[in-house]
């Protein structure tokens, strides 16, 4: 079977999306940079952001060639060329997940000083520059996705002569973005969060400088990483999860209507052309966001959001009437369906993280801050119990997703998820450019109504982020599982049935435990990596203090040396980023060579189950403890006792909610995937085990 | 089938171990009680637990009285009088365990101030009461569980006919203790902390006063804390563990040899011999506890585990070869074996458990803890990464178990893991004595000396008592599995094929989703009850030094209303309980009779994977915490900022360690054995649902 026509849909939608981006972008370029000082700062958090991304892009070279060599090598054997052609495809997923993030920080550290400038003059023209400079960052992610997996595609199906064998090789390239993730989030989260901590310890409460001043000198790194650690990791982490979603959705439709050539050619081209409809979704819903001067920011937000998915959602079920009505053995609507199931079901996940960050809840929580334990406990339980909705939405995306279309139709929900990334991802990146326009601010002491504003902008966009949030959770947990799925797909070609029936199977279940804790572990590395790298950027804050004369006193003409703090940051990350990425590639591998195929089927269900609540809990308890302690401060309660104890809230949710949580999301695709991509490795080690026959 | 003759070993074994138990408790209470301070103080202590456990029993005769009607409703149909004989056994499994319980806290509360009395003359002597003490318990849990269920055996099998019925209706048994069990765990877990948390943040933190100072009108509520928690909690937790394990291998020992008369009779009557053997190495074990004056006692109470151990293992190998060694179609040396490697793999997690708790682990810790935020994040990193190696241990031994008899095999791995119960659970009762010892020297003024013997003495308990912990979650995790095996064995009897594979059958996947996510609810429900609780008994604390005039000052002749704090904290734990408590209960029913059989079996395995870490997570963290206070109290740390922090992270882990990680090991049970009592109602309900042509 060949490409479908729609295909050359996605790749016209792809390209519209660039140029959208590329207008997005000269439209935030041609606005003012501000004053001298704010040039500087802005010059300053860009180059520190690029010395970061240029480091970790190299260490991660020498991970991308060795592993293309390995899959190479690792690969090759019964189908003709597999290893090599995975590897390319490995490669070029990497490339293009490094594009996005090279893309979007460059947007992003352009856009911040301008935000600042135009907040001078008011709050909309402010967020007329903030958030088209995230939506550039959302059209890249989308549409580098949409070009990358589509261009391949067109590559390997000629190559391998048709779209299934194409779809196998394709796993390489689901596998390199995923491994570009997990690398930029952990080390971008690592760094953002070890910034953070040093910024705040010493400079905030043991020096008892405001935030942001620019006398600390961990002020530009803490900068440079929400750049890092917002930006660029959020964008890598939606990026792989767009790309595998669609992948197995291609694996899982080809697999459905096997031996329907009709309906093949029909389940792999409404892909193509949701995806085509999502691209314009998102560019529509772009445009519905417009403040009149005095409005409310977060409603229009939303009120794009909004547009976008409604939009999306009919032009769905155009596409699957006017395109499939009449296909032989199909039932199209049900796949539009299913697609909108997922869609809502993302945004459901994302009102809820709204409803446990937020409102009555973060009163309660800074209600019981009047102790430091009390607050302590009281985010745990709110990050405890906020998981409980968000998995029952996701069973019943589950069940809905199969009753209407078979795993096909639960991939399909993980496509409609994802289906307006372009908007999500703009709504979610343009947080941290207002957060850097603050700091900006802040730092070239402009008059507090301009600090004002961005913190406006800020606190807008933080509820709206809560649904992008839910968005990445959500889809993070369908496309591990349809990836999951599309393991046990692969596994079929290589003529290995998965049983993962638990009790004819306790090799199943001895996987699923190991699975289980294996986000434990990851948890706790994550934690651990932050708290070692904020050390050491509170040791080189605490010994400029001590040597710099003048420095914290503010004298004249002394300045910080912030680039000290950038580059050890920058080193502390990359190290600590090293081992828990190492460990997420080499686990299901061993596994599975070692267990087998079931105990690695075993293992992803489990590390799915305990994971994915983990995830949520870890990133709400951290958005509760944030938003009580900005509740506190906003009430006037600077100061108090009750202030201080939700700053520790706030400190000990840091890494809960910018490291370790988002970490766990793409843990669970990273794994699954590399199962997908090594299963013929694990199926041919597995089989020449002494014990195989004890375990089949 | 009838019950084979080692039945009647057991029976005798229990007899032996009841009269050991009188033994022992005899010799505590020869003991002198000391001054009439001292006495005073344990005549309220005692008042206030059996104040405590009578009302308790009053809610929950309630609650076992409605499900003992709604059991013999339920289940009558197919079976004939199945549901009253399961009602029986019900009432009858919840008795045996309050008697535990009621037993345990009687002989706790006699021994605390002999132990004070003993220590004014030497640790040697204070050792040679609470010890035999916590011995009563521990005797009592093991040989009524014994008793309990090999007595209710012969009743059954005399009245169904047969050993194989029987076992179905024993179901009622374990689910009575279990049910219990989750009450006492809950309601002493919640009283426990909320008594704790009040007397520590008023009377310590605000007032000033020293620990246990009788001045502090919630320090006898503390007291009592320790003995409805610590004693009566961890009883019935265990009892419950012991006796769902031994049926669970009766049940899937009868299904292994199915159409093999000797080999049922043979497995049937090796897991009653086994039991008998544990009897006697618990007997044995106790008198190896022994330490010259100036000895180390932690030494001494691991020498009398690993004696018990060795025996026990030696035993079960002599039972094994000399019984079953000719017996057709069957290997016991396997079975021994799987008996020996569940015992080894029990005390490997204890093990890990001590070594999270303890040594570097905790000064590191104690290093972190400058900052309160570095405290409670290192201490929750500590706690997540504690989980690794014992599900490890436990996916070995669920391998192993299986290699050597199927699924049988894992249940023997779990019955050998309780094998010793008499002396762990002695180790770990031992310690709420000492602890109340101190307290009462506290209250009493006696010399700082005797204060000093009782904290050594507590402290060589806490951590052998580590070990015992890690019984009761290895004990749990695997006895929980057990029961789900019961579950599709009972479900094969209903015509019902169990069918757990993910991918053709996404309820269950759905299934699992939930089950992942109920450990987290169930955490957040216990944590946020204890807060309630606590802050009851605070405002109750800060009433009375309000209103009490001279009280804070310990003017002659003034005494704190300690019975009103008890009263509150009593009432308040009651009220909490029912909650959790209930809602445990009823998910299984609810998704068993509407998602179906299978998704219910999803959901077993689901919580089983997220909720084992969850707790061993929960419980090491707040050991972690625990001693890393201790520790920097012992190095003279006590008042400074460290200390403070330190006194932070042992708040939270309060609530952690105490109440909602143990609470999640019953829990875990407590849906298994529920899913097993009630699967026929459950397959009768769901086939009549509208939509269970869709779901099968």
């Amino acid at each position: 079977m060949q490409l479908p026509k729609e295909a050359m849909y996605a790749i016209v939608a792809g390209v519209v999306g660039l140029l959208f981006a590329v207008v997005m972008a000269k439209k935030v370029l041609s606005k003012d940079r501000g004053n001298d000082t704010m040039k500087e700062i802005q010059d300053n958090i860009a180059s520190g952001a690029m010395t970061f991304l240029k480091r970790e892009y190299s260490v991660l070279s020498i991970f991308v060639l060795g592993v293309a060599v390995i899959l190479s090598v690792a690969l090759t054997g019964e189908v003709d060329g597999l290893g090599v052609k995975s590897a390319i495809a490995f490669v070029v997923g990497a490339l293009c997940s490094s594009l996005c993030g090279f893309g979007g920080m460059k947007i992003a550290t352009a856009a911040n000083a301008r935000t600042t400038q135009a907040a001078t003059r008011s709050f909309n023209e402010a967020l007329n520059v903030a958030f088209p400079g995230g939506v550039v960052m959302g059209m890249l992610v989308m549409c580098v996705g949409v070009l990358g997996l589509t261009g391949l595609f067109y590559l390997f199906t000629g190559m391998t002569g048709g779209v299934r064998e194409a779809s196998i090789v394709m796993a390489g390239f689901s596998m390199g973005a995923s491994s570009i993730a997990l690398f930029a989030r952990v080390g971008g989260g690592i760094y953002t969060k070890a910034a953070d901590v040093g910024a705040d310890l010493v400079g905030k409460v043991e020096a008892g400088l405001p935030e942001d001043d620019p006398r600390n000198p961990a002020a530009i790194a803490d900068n440079v990483g929400d750049n890092v650690g917002d930006v660029a990791g959020m964008g890598a982490d939606l990026f792989e999860s767009f790309v595998g979603a669609l992948l197995s959705a291609i694996i899982l439709g080809l697999a459905a209507y096997a031996g329907n050539d009709a309906g093949q050619t029909a389940a792999v081209g409404f892909i193509f052309a949701t995806v085509a409809a999502g691209v314009v979704a998102s560019i529509v819903g772009v445009f519905a966001v417009r403040v009149k001067e005095g409005g409310d920011p977060q409603a229009a937000l939303r009120m794009g959001t909004i547009v976008s998915a409604l939009l999306f959602a009919v032009l769905v079920f155009v596409i699957a009437n006017m395109l499939y009505g009449d296909v032989q053995g199909v039932d199209a609507m049900k796949w539009a369906i299913a697609v909108v199931i997922g869609l809502g079901c993302g945004m459901g996940i994302g009102f809820t993280a709204e409803h446990y960050t937020s409102g009555h809840t973060v009163e309660d929580l800074a209600k019981q801050s009047d102790n430091y334990a009390t607050n302590i406990i009281g985010g745990l339980a709110i990050g405890f119990r906020s998981a409980v909705y968000p998995l029952l939405i996701i069973a019943v995306a589950v069940i809905a997703g199969y009753q209407l279309g078979g795993m096909f139709g639960v991939t399909l929900a993980a496509v409609g998820m994802l289906g307006t990334l372009g908007i999500t991802v703009g709504v979610d990146a343009y947080g941290p450019i207002a957060d850097n326009a603050g700091g900006i601010a802040e730092g070239a002491h402009l008059p507090p109504e301009v600090r004002e504003r961005t913190d406006a902008l800020d606190s807008a966009g933080n509820t709206t982020a809560a649904i992008a949030k839910g968005f990445a959770i959500g889809s993070a947990a369908l496309t591990a599982l349809a990836l999951f799925v599309a393991y046990s797909e692969s596994l079929k070609t290589l003529g290995w049935d998965l049983n993962l029936n638990l009790i004819q199977q306790p090799i199943v279940l001895a996987g699923m435990l190991i699975g289980g804790v294996i986000p434990f572990l990851f948890s706790a590395d994550t934690m651990n990596a932050v708290g070692r790298a904020a050390q050491s950027v509170i040791h080189e804050v605490q010994r400029q203090f001590r040597e710099i004369p003048g420095l914290r006193e503010g004298k004249e003409g002394v300045r910080a040396e912030f680039e000290r703090c950038v580059d050890i940051t920058t080193k502390g990350a990359l190290k600590e980023m090293i081992k828990p990425g190492v460990l997420a590639v080499l686990i299901p591998i061993v596994v599975g060579c070692f267990l087998g195929p079931d105990a690695l089927g075993g293992l992803l269900a489990g590390s799915l189950v305990a994971g994915v609540p983990l995830a949520i809990m870890l990133a709400n308890a951290g958005g509760a403890w944030d938003n009580a302690k900005k509740h506190i401060e906003k009430t006037g309660g600077k100061g108090t006792e009750q202030h201080k104890a939700s700053v520790v809230g706030d400190t000990v949710g840091d890494p809960f909610k910018d490291t370790s949580g988002p970490s766990i999301n793409i843990l669970l695709k990273l794994m699954a995937v590399i199962s997908l991509v090594f299963a013929p490795l694990i199926v041919k080690v597995f089989k020449a085990m002494p014990w195989f026959e004890n375990f089949s």
